[in-house]
C-alpha cells in the first residue's frame, strides 16, 4: 500500500463521492479547550465513508470482471456502500445479511438495487453460502478492510483533510478516526504520511472493543473478547484487519477509547452545534476530541464523524439523555 | 442591486463563511419524482444562511464605523450570525431581543459574544430602545432583509447553487427557497439571473403565512394576517420587505406554501436521508419539492434548507411523527 494507490482512487472517485466538509463550532472547541474540526464524512453517499472504499473497489475492477457482479457479506454500511456503488456501474450486488438484522437496513440495502441474501446466524455458514453464490455467478468479493482498493478509497478521505486543514491554517494536529477493522484509520493515516505529515491519524473505539488500541500498545494482534453489546455496533470488529495493522503500527498515534454515554453526549452535541446527524459507531471520535482532551496535544484537533446511519429511537435517546 | 454586489461580497467572505454542500439521496429523488438537490445552509456558522448577510453587512462597513459596534433586533438567526460576525470583526454586537425569547436563544447569542438587552413586549418600545442606544453608542443597525449588503451576502448561496448545479449536469430548475422577509430568495434570484439564467427561484412560505406568494400573485405587497402560531418562526415575517420584493417581483417564479405537517415530515426525511439538522422555518422549501411535485417543472429541483437551529423537542416530535 502506498499513497499512489490513494492518488489513483480519488481521481476515480472524482465526481462521484462528495467532498465532505470540514465543520466547527467556538462551542465545541470551548468543551475541548482546543480548535475542533469535524470532517463530516456522514454526509457522504450512503450515509459513511464507506462509499468510497466500496466505489474504488468496484471502478479498479477489469471491466468484464466488474460485470459479473460482487459480493459483500455486511449487515451495516459496508452493505450499502457496495450496493450504491455497484449500481452506479450498473452491475449488480449481492449482500450477505443475517436474517435477524434490522428491517430498515435490509430495506435500505435492497432500496439501493443489491440482492440481499438472509441466512439463519445460528444454523448457517455464511462463508459457504457466500462461496457457493460467487463461484456459481462469477461474482467477485468486496471485503470491507482487508483490500488494498478498499483501503485506497478511504484514504480520499485523508487527502481531503490534509488540504482542508492547510486552508485553516492547521499544520500540526492529531486526527481521531472512529476505528473498527481499521480501513479508515490506515487509509488517512497513509494520505498524512504524504500530504500533511504533521497531522497524526489515531484510531478510536469503544471501550471494551479496542482490539486496535491494546494491539498498538503491546506490537502484537488483539482480539475483542466479546462482539455484543456496544451501541457502537457499526466499529466493532472481532480484530484488526491483516492489512490496516501493519499501516497502523508503523503510522498511527495510541489509540483511545470512549464510553457509550460519550458517543451519545457526541451525538447530541453534533446535532445541536454543527446540525449533522451522527451514528454512535462514528461518534467516538467527536467524543474523544471533546471529552478526552488531556489525552491529546496540540491547540486543534481534527475528528472524523465517519457516519450517520442511526434510527430514530437511538437519536432520540441520545438527544433526551444528553440533548 | 446588481450582481457586482453579490462577487463583492463572496470576496469578502472568502475563507469566512463556509462553501456549504449540495447533498442528495435516490430516496428523496424517487418521493419526489424528480431529481432533488438540497443546498445545506444549515452547515453553515452559526447554523443558517444569516451569517452570510451579517458578514457581508460588516465587512461592508467603514472600518472606524464598524469599531463603533452594530445592532440588531431579533430573537433568532439573524441575530446568532449578526453576533458572531462581530466577534470575528473584533467588535460589539448589542443584539435587542423580548424578554419572552427562548433562553436557549439569548444564551447561544451571548456566547457568541453579542450584549443581550431584553424588552417587555407589553410595555417597552423596542424601536425607541435601539435608537437611543444606536445614538449613544455609535452603533450601526444591521437590518435582517431590507440592507443591499445583507441582501448581497445572501445572494452568495446562489453563486454556489449556479456553480454547483452545474457540476452536477443541472442547468434548468425551479430553486426552492425558504423566504421570510426574501432576503434570501431575492439574492440568490439576483445571483441565478447573471451566472446560472436556466436556474429559477421560487419563495416557499408556511401555509397561512404566504405574504409574498401573494404579493408576487396580485403585484402588490400583501401582508401577513397574524404573525403566531407557525412552527415555522424563523421566516414568518409581517410582509415583503421594500427592497426584496421589487426583486422577487423582477425575478423569481411563483411562490409556493406548505403545511406545517409537510415541514415536519422534511425535517424527519432530511435527517434519515440526508444526515442533516434542519429546523421548521429552514424545511419549507424541501417539503414542496417532495411533496407538491405537481406545483414544480423539469426533470431536477433545488431546495435550499436555510437553517438548523431547531430545539430537541420539535426535532424529537418530527421524528416521532414521521420518522
Amino acid at each position: 500500500m502506498n499513497i499512489t494507490q490513494i492518488e489513483a482512487a480519488a481521481a476515480r472517485l472524482q465526481g462521484h463521492a462528495r467532498v465532505t466538509p470540514l465543520l466547527s463550532s467556538p462551542f465545541l472547541d470551548e468543551i475541548a479547550g482546543r480548535r475542533v474540526f469535524v470532517k463530516a464524512e456522514c454526509l457522504q453517499h450512503t450515509g459513511s465513508f464507506k462509499y468510497r472504499g466500496a466505489y474504488s473497489a468496484l471502478s479498479a475492477l477489469a471491466t468484464e470482471t466488474r460485470a459479473q457482479g460482487v459480493i459483500a457479506f455486511s449487515s451495516g454500511n459496508h452493505a450499502q456502500g457496495v450496493a450504491y456503488a455497484a449500481r452506479q456501474h450498473g452491475v449488480p450486488a449481492v449482500i450477505i445479511m443475517p436474517s435477524d438484522a434490522p428491517k430498515l437496513k435490509i430495506a435500505n440495502t435492497r432500496a439501493y438495487g443489491a440482492e440481499v441474501v438472509l441466512y439463519d446466524r445460528a444454523t448457517e455458514d455464511r462463508d459457504a453460502i457466500g462461496d457457493a453464490l460467487a463461484r456459481e455467478r462469477g461474482l467477485t468479493l468486496i471485503k470491507p478492510f482487508d483490500n488494498a482498493e478498499v483501503i485506497a478509497g478511504q484514504g480520499t478521505t485523508g487527502l481531503e483533510i490534509a488540504a482542508q486543514a492547510r486552508a485553516m491554517g492547521v499544520e500540526a494536529a492529531d486526527v481521531l478516526v472512529c476505528c473498527g477493522g481499521g480501513g479508515l484509520t490506515s487509509g488517512i493515516a497513509l494520505a498524512l504520511e504524504a500530504h500533511a505529515p504533521g497531522l497524526r491519524a489515531r484510531p478510536v473505539e469503544p471501550q471494551g472493543f479496542d482490539d486496535v488500541a491494546r494491539s498498538l500498545a503491546t506490537g502484537t494482534a488483539q482480539r475483542n473478547s466479546t462482539m455484543s453489546s456496544s451501541i457502537c455496533d457499526a466499529i466493532v470488529t472481532p480484530a484488526p484487519g491483516l492489512m490496516t495493522l501493519p499501516l497502523m503500527q508503523r503510522l498511527c498515534g495510541p489509540g483511545l477509547a470512549v464510553s457509550d454515554d460519550d458517543a451519545l453526549r457526541a451525538m447530541a452535541l453534533a446535532f445541536s452545534r454543527l446540525k449533522i446527524v451522527v451514528e454512535p459507531g462514528g461518534a467516538v471520535a467527536l467524543a474523544a476530541a471533546l471529552f478526552h482532551p488531556d489525552q491529546i496535544a496540540g491547540d486543534a484537533v481534527i475528528a472524523v464523524a465517519s457516519g450517520g446511519n442511526v434510527d430514530t429511537d437511538t437519536f432520540t435517546m441520545a438527544l433526551a439523555r444528553f440533548g
